[in-house]
C-alpha cells in the first residue's frame, strides 16, 4: 500500500487514472524563494506529450498545467507545489472491447491480481498518461537545480537493433529535440527512423534506451550505505512504465574488465584532487565525485501493438486480439523527459539530504 | 544523512566500520513465532567469507553471529532482531602505507569530501565487510519466506569476459555451492577459472555478473507507481558495494526486441490465467504476475589491485601505488549470498506491504 | 522540510493555502474494493464548515469536495484518492492591513522566520483552513472503519471556565450535533453559551477542550517501541492548529494517583480475558486492550481577537491592533470533526499496520 | 511492525530485551566530525539508573555503555553511532511467579495479544529498561546541541498530590540533581519525600510530572503542517512508558484562557522582533520563536505494586497477587533524563530537517 510518493526530504505525491478528470502532483519539500517559471514547466509537459513525431501516439493530450498550491507571487513560498493537469481527450470507448480479455504483458492482469476494483479505461493508473505529473514534477526541479548550476541532459543512444555508439563526451546535448527521435547524431537517428518505419508497417512497436548525463554535482552528494546515489536514482528509473533496467559508469560492460583498465586514477587539476577519468560514472561508495553521473535506462517495447495476438479472455477462453486505439510504436524518444523529470526529483532530494540546497533560496 | 536503513515495513539498519570492534544490524518488522535456526544464518554466513577459493581473499574471517535481542527460546518475539559479528582477523598496519595516498576508484576519496572525520583503515564503512549484516538479515527473510514457499537462488553468470549463456531454466541452482566460483555449469565454470588464473597472474581483478531467481511469490506483490517491486528491487541491489547495474526479465536485451517478441501472452494453466510466457521477469506494472522473477546483477571490477598504479597523494602528488594486503581477484562468487540476500529483504518486505505476510506466523 | 505527509501505510498528503484557488489531499493506501457514500464526506466537511452557530465565523466555506482519483463506480479502486476542494469566497482585503503588522500569537511570524517567501492573506498554509482537508480524509476513514465496526465520536467537554464533569459512559456520544456547542449535555451546553456571550461581547475568544473516544478496536494495534498508539494519535492531534495539550485514559490526573487506584485489574468476561475497568484508557504498553481510547485535546483561544491589542509592525515599530474581518469567537465546537478525523487516520494507518485491515475489502 | 525507529533525518533505532543478553540502539544521521565525550553518555545513563534514591528501584544496573560504530579517534565519522548496554543483574527468577497471571495494568497482556511469542520475563521489550538506549542516545545529542548552545533541562514538577507551583524562570534549573527527587524547590522535594514515604509504606506506588525546558533553539525550526514541532515531540514523550499527557506552553490551562489573556504581543527587544511574553511555549504555527519551549509529561504510577491485588490467571480463573521483585515506587525522578533525551532527539532532528545542523561540525 501507499507507493505514490517518492524522496526523503523533497517528495512528489502522484495521483489520477488515465481516464478520470485530471491527474496531479503535490512536491513537498521544494525550498522558498524562488522564483518560478512556469512556462518552462508546461514545455516539459510539452516535450513529453504524444503526437510529436509519426512514431508517437497521434492522440492529442495538450497537458496543461495549472498550479493550485505553493507559489506565491510567481515565487514559491515552501509549502507544498501542487499542481493539476487535466485530462481532455480520452476515448474511453476505445477501450470497450479490451475490457473482457487480457491483453499480453498488460498491467491490467496484475492490478486485476492486486485490486478488487480497478478503472480499466486506458490502464487506470498504470498508464504511463501518470509520467506527465513526474515531468511536472521534475521542472520544478531542474529550475531549482539550475541555481547550483546542475543540469541534465537525456537522449535517446538505442531504438531496437540501431545503436549510437558514441561517447556523449562527443555529442551536442543541447541539440537533442532537433532530432526527430532524440538521438543527437543525424545519421543515427535517420536509421532509427527507418528501423521504425518497418516496426510501424508490422504494425509492431520497439524497444530502445535513453541514456542520460547529470552535470554540475558537487562531491559529497549520497547517503552510505543504503541510500547510495545510484541506489536512488536507480529506484526512480525502474519505476518508470516499461523500464527493464538501469546502469550507470560502464555499468553491465564493466562486469568484462579489469581492475587495471576499469580504475580512474586521480590528479590534481584546478588545484583541486579530482579523478582523471570517469569509469566510475561519477560515484564511489554511492557518493559523488564531482564528476558527471552518466546512466542508462532500458525501455521494453510497448506491448499495445496493432498487429494480431492470441491470448485469453477474463474467463480463460481463448481470445484473437487486435488492439485498436492510438498507440505508439516506440515511447522511447518521449521517454527522454521522464528520465530526465526523475533524475531531476533524485539529485534535488540528495542535495537536500546532504545538505547543499538549502530551506529558502 | 541517515541512510544506514533500508525496507518500509521490515526495516535493517546496518552499523560498523570494517576495523572496529564488530559490524551489525537491527532487523526491525519480522513477525513473531517463527522459529528460527540460527546455523542456518551462519551457515549463509559462511557463504560470504573470503577464503573459499584460491580467487577470494585469503583473510579469514570467521564471521560468528550473535543474536542479542528479538528471538526467545528459539522463536521469534516480533521484537526487533539484533545481531553482531566481531571483526577479529582485521590488520589494520596493512593500511599505513594507504592513508596518504588516494587509491584509483576507492570511495576513500568520496568519504573523505562528505565527511571530516573518516576510519580510513580498510575502507572503514564503505568496506565490503558491511555485506555481512546483509547476508545474515536476509537468511532471517529467507527462514520466512520458505515457509511461504518463496525461494531465492543466484548463482555466477559471467565472469570477465567469459559469460554463461544458458537459461537458469536449464540449470540445476541447487547444486551452485558444487562449482568453485558458484556457476552451475561445469565448462563455463573452468573457463573462468581459467580466465581468473590469468587476471591473477597480471595482480588484477575481474567484474562479474550474478542471476538470481525468485521462485513462489504470489501475483500481487509491488506497490505502484514509485515502489514497484523493481524500484525497490533495483535500489537494494544497486546499494551492494561495485554494482554497477541491474535489468530484470529480458533487461537491456528487450530494448531491441519487437512488442511481438516480448510480449507473453496469456493462457489458462491448471485451471487459472497466467502468462504463457515469462519475458517479462514476472512483473507487470510493477505488480508480481506470480511467474519467477530472474534478475541480473553487475559488478565492476574490484578496485584494489596489486598491479603498480599511478595516481596522487592527499596533498595531489603524483605517486606509484601498489596494494599489498589480502585482496580478491574477484568478489563476484562471494557475492551471490549478498544479491540473494538484499532479494529476500526486498521480498519479505514487499510481502508484508501486500498484507500477504501476517504480524504472527 | 517536506512535513505535509501523515501516516505509514495509509498516508494523507495535504496542500494548499487559505487565499490560493483551492486546498485538497491526496489518501495513499487506501483499500480497494469499499464502496464510498461521498454524500457522507460532504456531510463531515459540512460539519466543520463556519456559519453554523453564532459563535463561529460568519464566514460561508461552502467547501464542496470534487474526488478526482482513487474512485471508480462509487468504489476505491487502491489508487491515491485525491480530492480538491475550492477556496470560493475569500476575502483577501480583509487582510491588507494585516500586512504589515504582526499579529499577537499569530504563525505570520514564525512563517516569515521559516520562509522566504509566504502568502500572508488569511494565514496562507498556517491557517485553520487547512483543516478541512483533514477532515476530508478522516471521513473516508471513518467508511472504512465502519467496516470493522469502529466509531470515533467527538465532544466538547470544556469552553472556557465551564466544563462539563461526566463519563462519556453517561452521556449519549449520538446526540452531540443536537447542541449548539456539541458539548451532549443541555446544562453545561447552555452554561458555555452564556460564556460565550460574554466573551463576543469583550470582542474576546475563548478556549477549550476536545474529548473523543475511539470504540470497537480490537486488541494488538500498536507499534512498540516507538509507534505506540498514543504517540501516532498524540502526533496527529498535536499537529492540529491551536492545540497545546493532549491526554489518554486518567492522562495528568493519572499523575496524582496511586498504582492500586490506578491499576485495572483483570477479568474473564463473555469467555474473554479483558480489563474490568478502563482507567489506561484502552491503552498498555502502546498497544490497545480491546477497550475503548478515549482521550482529550486541549485548545488554546484563538489568538484573532477584535479587541485592540499593542503589538509591533514588521520594523518592530509599536502598533495598535484591531483585528476585523470573520474570526470564531471559539473553534473549539468547529474542531470536533476534526479531531475525529485525525482520530480515524491513525485508526486506519495502525489497523493496517497491524495487519488487521487489508489491501482489499 | 517495524516501530523501533524514531526520527527522519537523525534516527535512532532501538533493540534488547530487558532479560536478553543487552540491549542497544544505533543513531543514523549524525554528522561526522563532532567530539565526543563518552564519560558524559556514561554520566547520563548514570542518572537514569536505579538505586539512586530510597523511591527508587533498590536493583544495581551498572548500564555501562559500549560504543561499537561511528566513533574514530574519539570524533563522530557520519558512520552510524552504535552502542551496546549489556544486561548484568537480572534475577530472571523474579519474574517466575508471574508467568501464568496478569499483573492490571501491565502490558505482558497486550503483548500476548498481539505477539504470539515474547519474552515474559521483567516486561521482555515492554520494560522501561529500553530507555537507557534513548538516554544514551540522548546524551549524544546533547553534545551536539551544545555546540548550538543549547540546553535541555528537566525537573520533576509533581509526585502524586505534591505540586510545584512556581514558573521554572524562579527556579534554579542547574541544580536539579541536588535534589533527592529531582524537584529543584526545597520544600516542595521535602513534602515529595513525605508523600512517598506514605506510599512506599502502603506498598503502593505514585504518579507524577516532569517538566521540561528547551533553551537556545533558534526561530523557524518545526515542519508544518503535520511535522509541527509539537507533534513530533509530543510523539516522542508518549512513547515513553507510563506517559499519559503531553502539553507545552500554557497547555491544558489555556483552555480556559480568554485570548487576550493568552496571546503573547510582538516587541523589538536587542534590535530584533520577539514575542513579549511566552505564553505560547516558544512556538507558533508549529515552528519555534526563538523562545524557550516548556513543556510537561503525565506519569501514571507504575503498575507493579507491592499490595496484594485481584487479577486473573492467563486461563481466566480469578488469581490474587503480591508482585515481589525490587520495583520503584515512583519513577518519575528517573524519567527526568528520559525526558531530556527525547527532547534533546526531537530538537536534533527537526535542526536538520530545517538545514540548521549540518553534515560536518
Amino acid at each position: 500500500m501507499a507507493g505514490n510518493t517518492i524522496g526523503k526530504m523533497l517528495r512528489l505525491t502522484s495521483f489520477g487514472e488515465s481516464h478520470g478528470s485530471m491527474i496531479g502532483g503535490v512536491l513537498d519539500g521544494f525550498p522558498s524563494g524562488l522564483n518560478i517559471d512556469i512556462q518552462k514547466i508546461q514545455d516539459a509537459l510539452n516535450r513529453r506529450s504524444p503526437g510529436q513525431s509519426t512514431f508517437g501516439s497521434p492522440r492529442k493530450e495538450p497537458d496543461v498545467i495549472e498550479v493550485v498550491s505553493g507559489i506565491y507571487d510567481n515565487m514559491s513560498t515552501g509549502a507544498p507545489i501542487a499542481f493539476l493537469i487535466k485530462n481532455v481527450n480520452q476515448k474511453s470507448s476505445d477501450y470497450d472491447h479490451l475490457k473482457d480479455v487480457y491483453r499480453p504483458s498488460h498491467a491490467a492482469f496484475t492490478y486485476d491480481k492486486k485490486y478488487s476494483n480497478t478503472d480499466h479505461r486506458g490502464g487506470g493508473r498504470s498508464s504511463a498518461r501518470e509520467t506527465a505529473v513526474r515531468v511536472a514534477a521534475g521542472a520544478f526541479c531542474q529550475q531549482l537545480l539550475a541555481l547550483y548550476n546542475i543540469s541534465i541532459m537525456g537522449y535517446v543512444s538505442q531504438i531496437g537493433t540501431v545503436s549510437l555508439n558514441m561517447s556523449y563526451n562527443n555529442l551536442d546535448l543541447n541539440s537533442v529535440d532537433n532530432y526527430s527521435l532524440r538521438c543527437p547524431d543525424a545519421e543515427t537517428n535517420r536509421q532509427m527512423e527507418l528501423y521504425l518505419d518497418e516496426i510501424k508497417a508490422e504494425s509492431d512497436s520497439s524497444g530502445g534506451i535513453v541514456s542520460c548525463v547529470i552535470s554540475g554535482l558537487p562531491a559529497g552528494v549520497g547517503e552510505p550505505v543504503y541510500d547510495r546515489f545510484q541506489s536512488v536514482l536507480g529506484a526512480a528509473m525502474l519505476s518508470i512504465n516499461a523500464v527493464k533496467g538501469f546502469d550507470y559508469g560502464m555499468g553491465f560492460q564493466s562486469a568484462s574488465m579489469k581492475g587495471s583498465e576499469h580504475n580512474d586514477a586521480f590528479e590534481r587539476r584546478d588545484g583541486m584532487i579530482s579523478p582523471a577519468s570517469n569509469n566510475a560514472g561519477g560515484l564511489l561508495g554511492g557518493i559523488t565525485t564531482g564528476e558527471d553521473i552518466y546512466f542508462r535506462v532500458a525501455f521494453k517495447p510497448v506491448s499495445s501493438i496493432g498487429k494480431m495476438q492470441q491470448t485469453v479472455d477474463k474467463e480463460g477462453n481463448p481470445a484473437e486480439l487486435v488492439i485498436g486505439g492510438r498507440h505508439d510504436v516506440c515511447i522511447v524518444p518521449r521517454a527522454v523527459p521522464v528520465v530526465e523529470a526523475m533524475a531531476a526529483l533524485t539529485a534535488a532530494d540528495l542535495m537536500i539530504m546532504a545538505g547543499m540546497i538549502h530551506t529558502n533560496i
